[in-house]
């Protein structure tokens, strides 16, 4: 069974993320959300909150598996026994920064796997940090994640102001 | 009449800003030069110091308007009738970012326009950021702002060396 | 009142150049569609076979005229007192492109503007280069060409079998 | 079980395309190497040539098998019962041209998913067309193609002069 | 002594190429401008007229020789005993060709390097094929080339219509 | 004698800058190391540790020398009579930063020119940010950074955790 990992840091996630998570299960046989701690920039949601979140997305589809990334990204992949990687590709700017990383990743662990895929059109403009900057000025999100995130985003802002 | 805005953090303003202000200016029938206040990180400029560097530089030009930017730049333009967003495209890194944004704020108005312009070779690679890193050093950047702007950089480098 | 051109070969016109058209005379008091000979490569469809296509598409729009753009579009500008050239920005190969050419044109005529404008996303990927290919093939391009250009492919690429 | 698809002209196939086709081997469950008759521009090997060229690099893998790419690729795949479509990424430029084949793709397509794989970064440089160059003006490109390929474009480029 | 060839068609030689040439020879102890019969595409101008054309440019500095490159550029290097390669960058797209004709020559001579560096600004749009385009249609290039390329194209194209 | 300078923050020095160093000191007659202090955002590694890791590197090449960058880039290079600045170009994102800066400084300094030198494919992905990155969850780091940097990189993330 050809099993993939979609690693990320889901703060939060929207529907490019989901696009993408949709593909990906119906291009392999089963699919691991792997979600970052992001040590280092700060992210307005918990770990647990992110967790809970893409959860709430994924539950009614069994071959999907939402999990925390300890440690390197190579290292959880061979943990888990999955060798291949999933990204999404949006424009160039991504382009770049992600054939950095699965060639840095390939370096590490030769017998790894990323593979990239493409989101529909519409979500070709649709990043975290977008969400967050519209939803911190109190525009509407509804188009670009789900209404439990949307919840959480106006709780969110509610609290940081 | 078609008016149209010209958004920006102007951090502090330069001759690429001022260039494209120009282009603008007579491409429309009129324009708005919006100042965001920039919530996220830090400006150099308070918001008064960068309204009145811009104002000093189109004081003898009736048809162009200096204003802050309040809330979402889409709500903003409905707010003062405004249809039409101007942005400068210099480079790649530009035009992705500004691709996004453009997608970004036409699906949240699908009524407003993002046009883009190009500044004058000699302005590509100009940026606030290059300028302050050079005033920062001491070095000489009268071939890209005003002079009431180099006055203002000295001004604000001696007080926080 | 602020006229532009839009200029092209639209070989064949498609949802694509149209989403441009319908952006630019709305921002603008009046658009003009100037068709290129193509001198150099041999197009598919007649300059006459394209001026009917097009006018077909905008012929209930009184402020949209379609001409043929005869020598230099600079040139041509001048002639017909327009001072706006419109281009559609669709990805990085464009825009390398764009770019060059508007400065180039600048520099042939400084007093000319080339204004950018973006398509809706669902088009980002529609080229006239493409819809030839697959209309070639017998592919579907109802999705992205009027129904009266699917007919003239159509009839184009029977005789040319 | 999960059979993909990697179409491509292969003029000749290169160490590139074999590094793409090992990937794509081991990442999903079959392999189907689709090659194009290239209507349009004139390739230097015939259908048959390019078809023989790649049986010989991939006789001994089981789960790869080499095939003309008749008519449409999108109808070629339903055809063949493949929802999954190979590309290789190297380069931005390759990046723009396969993102828009993709998204037009999937508009013919829905059901279709394009999968990139990146190459190993030894091979980023490398294509048909630079190695048809450098042949030609009798370059040493053993580490380019497989032996079976500098013999066929020895023998080609002595029939040429 | 440390010599560079700058490489290319030269069809015409622009102010674009004589500002990258004038920089190679300040930087470097001597440089020679290699001009290459271009075998694939049909060139405006003969090898010879090139050479010529080249060689009226820099008559007057001594350290520059113009030459035709025989066969693939590295065997050529390597015969005048050169080991620096010179290419002008002016964008994006020219950075992704230069840079996979860099590795390719560097896996076929790893001795050689490729240096890349920056025209002015007013020369970034610049190209000997948009030149030709300008001239084709009778427009003024007195900005792009000097004046007796001018009428060498002059003549061209008065003989080609 | 035309001797170079490579700016950078060395933070830590990868392989992929021990390359470049490597080409320019054979491209150039002598070849100064400037290290940036990094006045903005705070490096891992002090002036004074990168300065040694660098020297560590090249202390058996007589020709090369370490130093530290004092104010300007441009100031400097007059300061020490060095007119030819060398920076890798490793992908686009490199590719758009150093284009602006090395015109930025020739805005600066006429007289000086930026030469642009690109590292061996298999360091087309290296970045000190990701070896930092790499290094942090403990993973090996061995094929990017030389044996002494290693053992700093370990120093420091035992301290820092």
């Amino acid at each position: 069974m050809k099993r993939a990992i979609y690693p990320g840091s889901f703060d939060p996630v929207t529907f490019g993320h989901l696009d993408i998570i949709r593909r990906a299960a119906t291009t392999f046989d089963g699919l691991v959300i792997g979600v970052a701690r992001n040590a280092a920039k700060e992210p307005l949601f918990s770990l647990d909150e992110r967790l809970a979140m893409l959860n709430q997305c994924v539950l009614d589809v069994p071959t999907i598996e939402v999990v925390e990334i300890e440690g390197l990204l190579v290292d959880f992949c061979r943990k888990i026994n999955c060798r291949t990687i999933i990204r999404g590709l949006r424009a160039i700017s991504d382009f770049e920064y992600e054939f950095q990383m699965a060639l840095m990743n390939r370096r590490l662990a030769p017998d790894l796997e990323t593979v990239f895929l493409t989101p529909q059109e519409a979500h070709t403009f649709l990043s975290s940090r977008l969400v967050k900057e519209v939803a911190h000025f109190g525009g509407d999100v509804s188009s670009f994640v789900p209404p439990h995130v949307i919840d959480a985003l106006k709780k969110k802002y509610r609290n940081h102001r």
